[in-house]
C-alpha cells in the first residue's frame, strides 16, 4: 500500500495542529456553565483523531482558489458534528461501545447523561460557530448552516444512524448499504467538502458539482475500508474491538461482496474521485492526494 | 387568580393554529429518511403543547412593530428546540419519564435510539430552518442562529439541564437554584422574545434590553408557577404525575421558599416583567397579557 507523500503528510500535520490550537482555544472552560458537561464536550473533541473532515474542508477551500486558513472555523464545526455523533452512536441504546480511538467513550468516562448532553450541546456550538465564523460573509456563512444542517439532520447523518439501527440483523441488498452510508458517513464528509470550497464567494456551480461527486465517492471509499479494517485490523490500532461489526452481524461491504469484491470496489471508488477532479489544477492535487489517503489508511 | 382575557386567548389560538399548521407542513414525511425517525420526530413535535415559546416570539414580534406571523418560521424553531430537549430530558438517563402532556414520551412511544436521534434531528432542523427563514434579511437570520445557538447549549438550556442533574439530592441555596433555571428553560424562553423582537430590521439595543429582562423575568416565573403547578396541581391537568419534582427530591422554590413564599415572589416576578414593559405602548399589550397568562395558569 502506498504511504501518504510528504505534501499530504505536511498539510495533514498542518491542518490538525491548526485545528486542535483552534478548538483547544474555543473550547477553553466558562465559569458560566456546568464544569463536568463542559469535561464532557473538551474529552470527547480534544481527543486526539485524525481530524479527517477539517482536512478535507480545508483541501477543498485550497482546491477553489482560498488559503485553507480561511476555512479553519468552518472546518472545526464539522469536528464538533462528529464528535458529537460519535457520543451519541456509542450510547447503551445505540451502538453500546466503551471503546473509541483507544480510550474510554464518553459515556463510560463520565456517565449517560452527561454525554448525551455534551453531544446536544455540542451540536448547539456547531451552528453558533458557523454564524460568527470570521473572515466570511453573512450569504457564505448562511449557506454553510444551511449545508451542516442538511448533512447532519434527519435526511443527512442521524438519518443514516437510524437507518443502520433498523438494519441491524438484517439482511441489506448492495443499494440498501450504499444508502446508509451515504446518509450515516457520506453526508457530513460531502459536506465538509462543500463548506470548504463555499469559503470562495464566487465558487461555480460547475465546480461545486463536481466537489460533490469527488467527496460523495470519496465517503462511500472511506466506509469500505472502515469495513475492510473493522475485519482486518487489530484493536491497538484500529482503537476498537476487531470484528465488533461482524459481532453485531451488521451487513458491511465485505460481508456483501467479500474481502477480494470489496476491495475491487475500493479501487474503482478511487478512480471515480480522481476522475471528478479532472477540472481542477494543481490546486485539487491535495484532494487527490486525499483520496490515496483515505483508501491507503490502516486505522 | 385572572383567566386570561379574550384578546390573549384570541392571540394564543391565532398562533398555535399558524405554528401547528406550519409545523404539520414542515414535517411532513420525506421518502428519503427513516421512517420511523420520521414518526418520532413528528410525535414529539406535534403532539399538542402549548406553545408558549413561539407566540412570546410572535408577541415580542408585535411589540416592536412587526405583523406576529413575520415572526413565524423563526417561532417554529423554538418549538422544536424545546421538543427536542423534552425528548432528551425524558430518557430514562436523564428524568426518566414515561409521561409527558398525558402520553407516553418519545422513547416509550418509540425506543430510547430512535428517541436520542429525533431528539438530534430536530436540533439540527430548527437551525437549517432559521437559516432559510422567509422574508428576512441574511444579517437578522444569522443574529437568529447566534441566539437559539447560545441559548440552547452549553451555556444556556443544556448547561440548565447538566446543572440540574447535578443537583439532585442536593440542597440549593435560592441563587444556585435562580441560576440553574436561569438557563435550563429561562434561557429558551428569553430567546424566544429577543428571537421574535430581531424580526425588526431596526430594534434598537434600548428596547432589546427590557425585553430581555422581561423574558428573563417570565421565564423563572414561569418556573416558580411550574414547581407550584408540581405539588398542587393533579397529574390529569398537568400531565405528569403529581409532587414528581418532590419524589426524586429535587429542589425546588416552594421547598427553599414554602408555598406562600413561592407564591410571593411570583407576584413580585410578575411586577418587575411588567415594569420592564413600560416604554412600550400598547403594541406590548400582547406580552403583557401573557406575563399575567404565565402566571396564573393551571397545566
Amino acid at each position: 500500500m502506498p504511504t501518504p507523500n510528504t505534501r499530504l503528510v505536511t498539510f495533514l500535520e498542518h491542518c490538525r495542529s491548526r485545528i486542535d490550537t483552534e478548538l483547544e482555544c474555543r473550547l477553553a472552560m466558562s465559569g458560566n456553565s456546568s464544569e463536568r458537561l463542559q469535561q464532557a464536550m473538551r474529552y470527547s473533541v480534544l481527543g486526539g483523531g485524525k481530524r479527517i473532515r477539517p482536512a478535507l474542508c480545508m483541501a477543498a477551500a485550497a482546491a477553489v482558489g482560498q488559503s485553507p486558513g480561511s476555512a479553519t472555523v468552518p472546518a472545526c464545526t464539522l469536528e464538533l458534528i462528529h464528535a458529537y455523533s460519535l457520543i451519541h452512536d456509542d450510547l447503551p441504546a445505540m451502538d453500546d461501545d466503551e471503546l473509541r480511538r483507544g480510550r474510554a467513550t464518553t459515556h463510560i468516562a463520565f456517565d449517560e447523561a452527561t454525554a448525551i448532553l455534551a453531544g446536544d450541546a455540542l451540536q448547539a456550538m456547531a451552528f453558533g460557530w458557523l454564524a460568527e465564523a470570521p473572515g466570511l460573509d453573512d450569504q457564505i456563512r448562511l449557506a454553510m448552516i444551511r449545508e451542516l444542517a442538511s448533512a447532519s439532520g434527519h435526511l443527512g447523518m442521524v438519518g443514516g444512524q437510524a437507518i443502520d439501527l433498523e438494519s441491524v440483523g438484517k439482511s441489506l441488498t448492495i443499494d440498501q448499504l450504499e444508502t446508509m452510508h451515504r446518509h450515516k458517513t457520506g453526508a457530513l464528509i460531502a459536506a465538509s467538502v462543500r463548506i470548504g470550497a463555499l469559503t470562495a464567494p464566487e465558487v461555480g456551480e460547475e465546480q461545486l458539482a463536481a466537489l460533490t461527486i469527488y467527496s460523495q465517492t470519496l465517503g462511500l471509499a472511506f466506509q469500505v475500508q472502515d469495513d475492510l479494517l473493522d475485519i482486518e485490523g487489530d484493536t491497538t490500532v484500529i482503537g476498537k474491538p476487531q470484528g465488533s461489526d461482524l459481532a453485531r452481524s451488521k451487513p458491511t461491504y465485505p460481508s456483501l461482496l467479500g474481502t477480494a469484491g470489496a476491495r475491487d470496489y475500493l479501487s474503482q471508488l478511487l478512480d471515480s474521485a480522481l476522475s471528478s477532479l479532472e477540472g481542477f489544477g494543481k490546486e485539487g492535487d491535495i484532494l487527490r492526494d486525499m483520496a490515496g489517503y483515505v483508501v491507503a489508511r490502516t486505522h
